[in-house]
């Protein structure tokens, strides 16, 4: 079958592999959809990579089932013909994270390493076929495999990160989503389904505002403005929960001064900011008492579960443009370039 | 092997079967205990069963992997030699709740039905052998099999009906704890070592108040004075949280009017009792505005993590009678006749 | 000034009174509308009352801070000329319940009884002035007084309700609410505001059903026909959460039989139902493993501030009929009579 | 009457001042026993102050109500002669944080101020009698007040940061205190009567850690073989609450690197350290997927409420060292020496 490949550091192909086998517990799936995303540039241009190469890329992937492994039991809902999206932590399943629910911290992967993800280790799903173990599979119903794909991680990762603020999501909530491409647009579909906070989103592109508002934002800042608005339309309180899907130092700066206090940080971007946060008296610090502040990191199968859920129900959409497998590599550089509106996904 | 089965209806015998073969994703467990619960007692009465026949008893098991079946890695913890105890509620480990680490209540056991219990539907283990999902096993260390045996439902069943009560269960709380027994008398130690609530135990037998001021009770009651004594240790108010063991008529109507505003009532036992609530305005009625009823069943692979570790650390202990397996029958007739302190536990 | 009064049991006349006077706390409110509930034709029939007559009625009052009484300090926000809504849970403030926030269940007030509420014990808000103590207005902004009235009961009750199940009201989550009259169509659109959740409407009245439609309920029942749709719509599982406003047998044996395992169960409605629980083994039960039981009564301050954010922000909205204060007793007799849409509001 | 006073800036003196007056809501409360904390040393050196001079200094007070002003209803609880500590969170009582219970983060103090603290603002409790809000006194019983003083401060900050940090001091969670002084062997005492958390004291003298493992740690460490030691017991995975009385650049170092995946890091000292967390996707950050980060100040009426009920019950106590009155400044300047072992009560 053909699969886009990292056949070393920094070489992307599109190469003929064999289908993959499978083993007791796994499914094998029929790829519909595979998206792509920044880490697949990010990987694609690692000179030392913490894998092995060859390796086929995506973690956002949805499909059909094609083949069951020994020991899973169609009873449970999984069987040849069921439509699907892969979650992509691959946890342990026993741990006393997985057994809590937790599975995307599973205590098999170490203290600071993440689970298996797929295409960024095992093998992905850029290719006809994927092996994926069936505890991590998520029946998708009708909808579209091609618009279910990037559920998997731009839908997936902002709905762990709010519903993991969801104390300070009440009515009477304003919550701040700074970067609103990829997963930020979804998140404020996502906030605007499940609460009913006033969302101030932020950006340094108008056009991505723009969307942003048409999926349901409140109010729209671009990034220079944003502190002093934000103060402003909370009597100088703060948001009560801010979304960070930039992390530069740029919108860690403007988080840590814009959260309120019992607020919420959530930073899931990851271009280096560092929060200025200092345990001292002084007043003059930015960080407010009481406000939490996590990273967070993908999310866990109940969360892909919930946001299907909202897909299903029309409340969620991702917008996507569509590539055949064959030219996934013009796709990746059409992302890195920033020419792609929304998600690019692959269709094999 | 040797066996205690019930090969019929009401017929408890002591038989030889086959080891068990396990199958992709099972462990087989080398038993060395097998706690007897007064389930068994109401199974080996009942005239029509809800599972087939010829059955081996026993949900209460602990003991040292013996096997594994394919598909199984050891990467995650479960080798052969591990000790474990074994969790009784077999579930999917891909439903909704599932996933969201309610697996006792998964979704492919219906709406009122339960997840699969060893010994009430497969094999159980009063045997020398069992085979069990790898998923449905936890390591126990260095605990002694025979002692950690009865933390599978004695244990778990009380932890998962304390946690869900948690928030009322803070420092100025009082836990009332009707039915010392079996679990009861585990609950009083669970409630010791994780809170710092008021407790009170109250049972209809001397001898369990006893046990229980022993395990950590501060207060004990006979049945017929506790409703006016909780009401004057807690001006009137009420328990802040109610665990009901018994599950009869006069439990549950104590329950119900000793359980303060917003408070937490669990009922674990199964003695036929119907609360008395009422949808009406009247202030003649006994259960306050707030509080919550839940009915629990087991718990879940996270609570019998939680309780292994207490047992670990020393924190809750199970009083046993050892007998070798070929005295099942025996040993549950001194059960149903009320003979046994504690837990019996068969050795095989 | 003019008032309705329950000048003695079942007279209900307009008088006049006396301007209150208002202590140290205390604040005197210019009253803009006062809403009408069941619970003041309730308590105009009782033969005997539970509090002294005569008595102004009036429990959903909004209007305009006239004056404060000594020690009550405007920095915090209430000062003359404020528009506010009344919290109906008049409550010491200092107990554990009310540091904790649940001033519904204010330790005051004992066991089973309420804490104060104006209209049903002090003066309440039928009238052209009322005192209030200044813990329990909420500044409302540019709202219109009539329209925030009911908000103090038929938006906060609801939203208490809600509020108490929240973790059962997640993306992929059936909310059932049985009985969509004046407080159950207020539930469906702060469920639709709030939450992703399906929301079903039950009712016997098919002008209720239509308007709960208008309101966001994605699906509308008859009574009759609800227990085997809401089985179909959630594969035999039921509905996580199910909020019952009427408290009749038939919705509470509708309610019993229709909740999901771990299913959450919050019963606002008096009309003297009782569930049918029962501690038993048997499978035959309707109760499910795991479902909470809960009477919730009012709600909290907290509560009543996240209503009337909802309202700022025009996400819920109440239908009312106005009335001339002199007015009132008539109009109690329409809403007696079934013949109100939504609420009557008296206007002074 | 006597009180210990900030007369100007770095002067502190024992002055005669009136008896203060109270207000309408205010209790004058006659002390019994005012704790000194370092807060009082920082406060006595700093050149400029954030609030006028002269003032009386102290906010660990307990004692004894002596009249209670207009409008305070002894009906809640509050009478002359009830014996009391002081909640030093002096919060507007009406704001949507108050309503909800987080009165320490009181809206009315704005984004990076505190409520009002008696003895840094409003005059406090080193004299003999002092004016308190009603709302900000709690009942002790027949507690010491010399022994209740310093559950003010000393008691309630440890519980506040302890129950923000709930859901991970489960029964298998592993607890972290790091500085175990002051505050730190309160906290020790708190999670061992509160949780069934492995305890792991942490501090730079030796003596500190024998008190602490007195106060019920299993386990101590001086600060330096902390990381490696922490690690080692945990299987690499880290702390689940690591709560840091410190607040140095040592010990937030420490801290994020021993936190574990989602666990709890509760910063409470405010030595100058900035915990190194970056937003990078480097497996070499230290700080891990899914934890959080929060400072906490003081703590809530019911965090106060709750740190009395475990005091009351005997299940902590802080050592005191007693001074006359008239003795503060030497008692400060012992402090200052570090030369106090546990907390120095100054008594009228």
């Amino acid at each position: 079958m053909k699969a886009v490949r990292l056949v070393a550091p920094t070489v992307v192909e599109v190469t003929d592999v064999p289908v993959p086998e499978i083993g007791p517990g796994d499914v094998l799936v029929r790829v519909g959809g595979a998206g792509l995303c920044h880490s697949d540039v990010h990987a694609a241009h690692m000179p030392e990579l913490p894998f092995p190469t060859p390796l086929t890329l995506g973690h956002e992937i949805a499909g059909t089932v094609a083949a069951l492994g020994s020991g899973v039991d169609p009873a449970a809902g999984i069987g040849e013909g069921t439509a699907v999206v892969v979650h992509l932590c691959w946890s342990c399943g026993v741990c006393r994270a997985c057994a809590a629910g937790e599975d995307n911290v599973c205590e098999a992967a170490g203290r600071m390493a993440q689970p298996l993800c797929p295409g960024l280790g095992p093998d992905g799903g850029m290719a006809e076929y994927v092996r994926v173990p069936a505890r991590h599979v998520v029946p998708i119903g009708d909808l579209d495999p091609v618009l279910a794909a990037p559920l998997a991680d731009a839908g997936m990762t902002p709905m762990h990160a709010i519903r993991s603020a969801q104390d300070r999501l009440g009515s009477d909530a304003t919550a701040l989503v700074i970067g609103v491409g990829g997963l930020g647009h979804v998140a404020v579909q996502i906030l605007r389904a499940t609460t009913a906070a006033r969302i101030v989103a932020v950006d340094v592109r108008e056009d991505r505002l723009e969307a942003a508002v048409r999926h349901g934002a409140d109010i729209a800042l671009l990034a220079d403005e944003a502190l002093e608005a934000v103060l402003g339309l909370t009597a100088g309180r703060g948001a009560d929960t801010v979304l960070d899907f930039a992390g530069s130092q740029s919108s860690v700066d403007l988080a840590v001064e814009a959260v309120a206090p019992n607020g919420a940080y959530r930073l899931v971007g990851i271009l280096g900011g560092a929060p200025r946060i200092v345990a001292a008296p002084s007043l003059g610090t930015g960080w407010p008492w009481g406000a939490s502040l996590r990273r967070t990191y993908g999310g866990t199968r109940s969360d892909l579960i919930a946001t299907v859920a909202l897909a299903q129900r029309g409340r969620i959409s991702v917008d996507v443009e569509r590539y055949p497998l064959t030219e996934g590599p013009a796709a990746l550089a059409r992302l890195e370039a920033g020419e792609v509106a929304g998600r690019a996904v692959l269709v094999p």
